[in-house]
């Protein structure tokens, strides 16, 4: 059985997810912003009324849903009312979080059409609407599970403090709880890791290719909005990880 | 409208190529050889009778198809059968081919699944059937836009040197025409430059995880499959490159 999900291993997994997330974002900086791909009902019935993207990304969850994609704790959907898995169901034993029903997919995906693809692609419609779409459900699925890896981060950082965690948690100041699970040094270290292979990966590319993604654009993103949106996470599960909680501990 | 069909332009599509297959390489072999995913009926008639990989592959160029994506000159399907596109359709007046049916799929999936994965995976099961699948559509999505993009390759030589092409076509003589279309330097060029890839890629990730792929293996990829498959590629396209020509002008 895989180790994946212990705690030790959480770095491992969110630096494989910058190598996901980078490359992500390049390949789909290729194509123009194509805005056709994000407006819903753009084709009518053939799409059942979602945009291009929309179709696509729940085409594609359905598909997922079957093969227990999101039963795994590191997965989280767009959409709901997907079918259940024909895969047999797994336990997973090494799964450190308690229960919860955290999703914020619903702003990871205001903020990628709103704010992300505006910074990334040149403004216009080249037409290539499948590409673009294509890569879009790959940013997507990278960026939400980097923002979602938030639960592990917390989990990991509640066990190595759990009397300061749970009473910061108990008198609900979610602003100490922001403080507490602030690290600048972490930040920086991550956006210089994220710097230079940005770097590194658009200096391959560029070496054929004229128009390439500015690796300072790919630290914005990380800075502006998936380091913030993973301490949403971070803090929302926090704040139901006590009260989900066994009571508090006679020695305690 | 782009021109990412341009001859001049295939170079680029072949060192995007690099990183994607690259990155996809290193992604898949995170998990086991998992020999459950390539077991036609494993799971009987949820799966219609596939394997999860086949499930995964047909369901997912079912809805990429609707997003017309194996309209364009260089996407290649695995499955036939598949439903129309819902987007209206593009026509792609950059597209130097020669209409062709050219499709070695079905070899470039044998290749993937026989020894591919044998050889960049651990044996055994881990139970990652789902991520693996996923894994393996990317991975077979981007080999085979690289070894079909021969016929790009195979066009832009034909032009440059067409009565000497045109006579070795005629003459049916496919050693010849391999020979014509061999260039050493090229080849060790890209051996080279994927190698070069594969180390940063691989370090990037090695500073964190402790399994990883080894970048000669990524090497040994490309040329025992991918670039034979290309050169294969090339010869059939221009095998019938000819025969589906004009006539031969007064002028030759």
């Amino acid at each position: 059985m895989s180790e994946r999900f212990r705690l030790d291993n959480v770095r491992v997994a969110l630096v494989r997810l910058e190598e996901i997330i980078i490359s992500r974002l390049i390949e789909r900086a290729q194509f123009c912003q194509n805005p056709m791909v994000y407006e819903a009902d753009a084709l009518g019935a053939p799409l059942q009324g979602l945009s291009i993207l929309g179709f696509l990304l729940q085409e594609t969850e359905r598909t997922h849903a079957k093969l227990r994609r999101y039963t795994s704790p590191d997965e989280h959907p767009f959409f709901s009312d997907l079918p259940d898995p024909v895969l047999p169901s797994l336990t997973y034993f090494d799964n450190p979080l308690e229960e919860n029903e955290i999703n914020v997919n619903a702003q990871v995906r205001w903020i990628y059409e709103q704010e992300i693809i505006p910074l990334i692609c040149c403004p216009g419609d080249d037409r290539q609407y499948g590409s673009s779409a294509v890569n879009d459900v790959s940013c997507l699925q990278a960026i939400s599970k980097r923002v979602h890896y938030g639960k592990f981060v917390a989990e990991s950082k509640f066990r190595d403090d759990e009397a300061v965690y749970r009473e910061c948690i108990l008198s609900e100041d979610r602003d100490r709880l922001m403080a507490l699970i602030t690290d600048p040094d972490v930040e920086n270290a991550v956006l210089q890791r994220v710097r230079h292979k940005a770097r590194t990966y658009c200096s391959e590319i560029s070496s054929a290719s004229t128009e390439v993604l500015s690796p300072d654009t790919i630290v914005t993103i990380y800075s502006r909005w998936i380091i913030p949106m993973n301490k949403d996470v971070q803090v929302k599960y926090l704040m139901q990880r006590v009260s989900a909680d066994q009571p508090v501990k006679d020695s305690e």
